[in-house]
């Protein structure tokens, strides 16, 4: 046991139609007068709900995808033109990462309230893009001091793209095992998400109303935030960066699909995360349990569950895509992976993604994935 | 799920043989020259580990056990004549109870290095006593700003106390499930201790001088500590403090010896969390388990493992002290417990805890603990 674990210090308040009630003590716990919302014009509705309590100084509602720096600069000069001492942002990863933009030179505090499954509210990490380069960073300033989650704001969210905004989160939560800072804590966390984000996506598949299931989803996906943010970026991410990047492939889609091979790579490696994983996805282990079967069969039977995609093929990657891919990946996996990255293991890897083949580790199976 | 919760922000570095290059490093992150080391002369070979690479400014060892407030005047004064500028406490709970109570008028932060189980490092939470009266309080300004865990420095915690304390740290974590301010993030750090505790302490009681047990132990006992400090006092830890303020009774064998009957209590009201607790002690459910027979049965042979108290009457309690203890406790039950906390149930069960009767859960039992 050898490790720094950072715990960022953060106020979270749950309650499913409470959001301007939370929203209204948080302005004055945080002792400010002049706020400023952050929202999409397309949450309008959703964001006047939230600040309904409120006297609000200005509406800033030119929320972009990316968080272009020009948005940035509007958003900062509206900011100082308004005399604005709070962020309040309403929306999903968009809103929330202009407002750490303008956190990010300001200091403003920042009430987050997320609208979807993104997570970005619990993390120090900031990001902003200019042409075609995406700068990101750590500061703790930018980390919303308040997050206010309310399920009823969730309910719009369709539950398609609530089951691939989840299986995101999922994905946080499992390259959280392995990840460059994996630590205890932040595993724990992670398995902790994963067991209730399996519980809430299928719930949520048959029944999208449901406010308990949205409720577990916002908590779960609350949770894998915090613990990607703490553990980073592990070898799934690095893949679905390089193929979004690559070859534009839809980012929770393209995570979806790439998750069980990743899992089904690493996971014989590590026994002992693999039994624990198995067990927050529903499988506790038996006697005579291969933990990295169990761990994928069980994410195999969430996947299920919820419908999830599978092939790569059917998002615009295709096979002459693979051997470029796998350079580009093999220079980015981290080192810390539990089993080394070769080019045969990506090859294989990223095959069965496109097809679709059901991903069975490495461990019975020789040397497929090897 | 309807809560709010406040998570501290914290540094934590766990590394054995560590402690001396954490701290420094920590003290040049805090950018601090003027050093105080709070440790008790009997820890001062530790702490002489422990500052080797720093510049001590003044030592303050007039560490007493409760914190008495004549002693804090003590340590703020030489604080403050010694231009101090940081805080490094080296010991148990008592060193960083002083170095609280320092900080909560003057503010400055605190390195924590704990030699013990105790977990005060973790929390917000600060005590002082004068006369025979103890006064508590919270403050955002008396937590520790980094903690270090160095499972070298614990060796030399004898078994039985390792145990006892980490019983006192298992408490916290049960306590934690049904205590006033229980929500789901402190439930599943809280369920993480009790897991690692549950490994942790057999394996130190069959070898004290296992590093990795000691490792383990100590994390565990941090996660129980930052549940426990989230979730505040439950029905548990007030029937101790009443036992242990009226009948001077040793802080963690009543604890130890309180525990499973709290349990076999609470737990058939809470069935969810009792499958939970049992499958973190490790006993995982399967078809036709009742849950809170499960969740004692693992306290059970977990509390068998470690050779656990068992009796009050072992500690100085009789059949007499038990109407008055009764009256007491029903007073400062807590009303967010799970099961209404009668006369009658009380009764039961301190005479159990009394005479060491092995708790069983009301559900199959009738009313026996009724």
């Amino acid at each position: 046991m050898d490790f720094v674990h950072t715990t960022l210090g953060q106020r979270v308040l749950f309650g499913s139609g409470k959001a301007a009630i939370h929203v209204a003590g948080e302005v004055r716990r945080l002792s400010a007068g002049r706020i400023m919302v952050v929202a999409s014009s397309r949450h309008e509705h959703l964001a006047e709900t939230v600040c309904r309590n409120l006297d609000v100084a200005h509406w800033f509602d030119q929320v972009v995808q990316h968080v272009p720096v020009e948005t940035v600069a509007a958003a900062r000069a509206a900011a100082a033109d308004h005399g604005v001492d709070l962020l309040l942002s309403v929306g999903g990863g968009s809103a929330v990462g202009l407002a750490k933009a303008i956190a990010l030179t300001t200091g403003l505090p920042i009430i987050a309230v997320p609208t979807t499954y993104a997570g970005s509210e619990a993390t120090n990490v900031w990001g902003t893009a200019a042409q075609r380069t995406k700068t990101t960073g750590v500061d703790d300033r930018v980390l919303p001091a308040s997050v206010v989650y309310d399920a009823t704001l969730t309910l719009s969210l369709p539950a398609g793209l609530s089951v691939a905004s989840g299986l995101n989160s999922l994905a946080h939560c499992i390259d959280s095992l392995w990840a460059p800072n994996a630590d205890p804590i932040n595993l724990a966390l992670a398995l902790e998400g994963a067991r209730a984000l399996t519980q809430a996506l299928p719930r949520i598949t048959r029944d999208p109303q449901s406010l308990e299931a949205r409720e577990h989803a916002l908590y779960a996906c609350y949770l894998a935030a915090v613990a990607f943010g703490s553990a980073g970026s592990g070898l799934h991410h690095k893949i679905c960066h390089v193929l979004g990047g690559m070859y534009n492939l839809p980012h929770a889609e393209t995570h979806a699909t790439v998750l069980p091979h990743v899992l089904a790579f690493n996971a014989p490696a590590v026994p002992e995360l693999a039994a624990r994983l198995a067990a927050s996805l529903g499988r506790p282990a038996v006697a005579g349990d291969e933990p990295a079967e169990s761990a994928v069969a069980a994410l195999g039977s969430f996947r299920d569950a919820v419908d999830a995609p599978r092939r790569l093929a059917d998002y615009g990657f295709s096979a002459t895509d693979i051997p470029d891919a796998v350079d580009r990946i093999r220079q980015v996996a981290p080192p810390s992976n539990p089993r080394p990255v070769t080019a045969d293991s990506l090859t294989a890897l990223l095959t069965n993604a496109l097809t679709g083949t059901a991903p069975a580790p490495h461990s019975r199976l020789g040397s497929r994935l090897n």
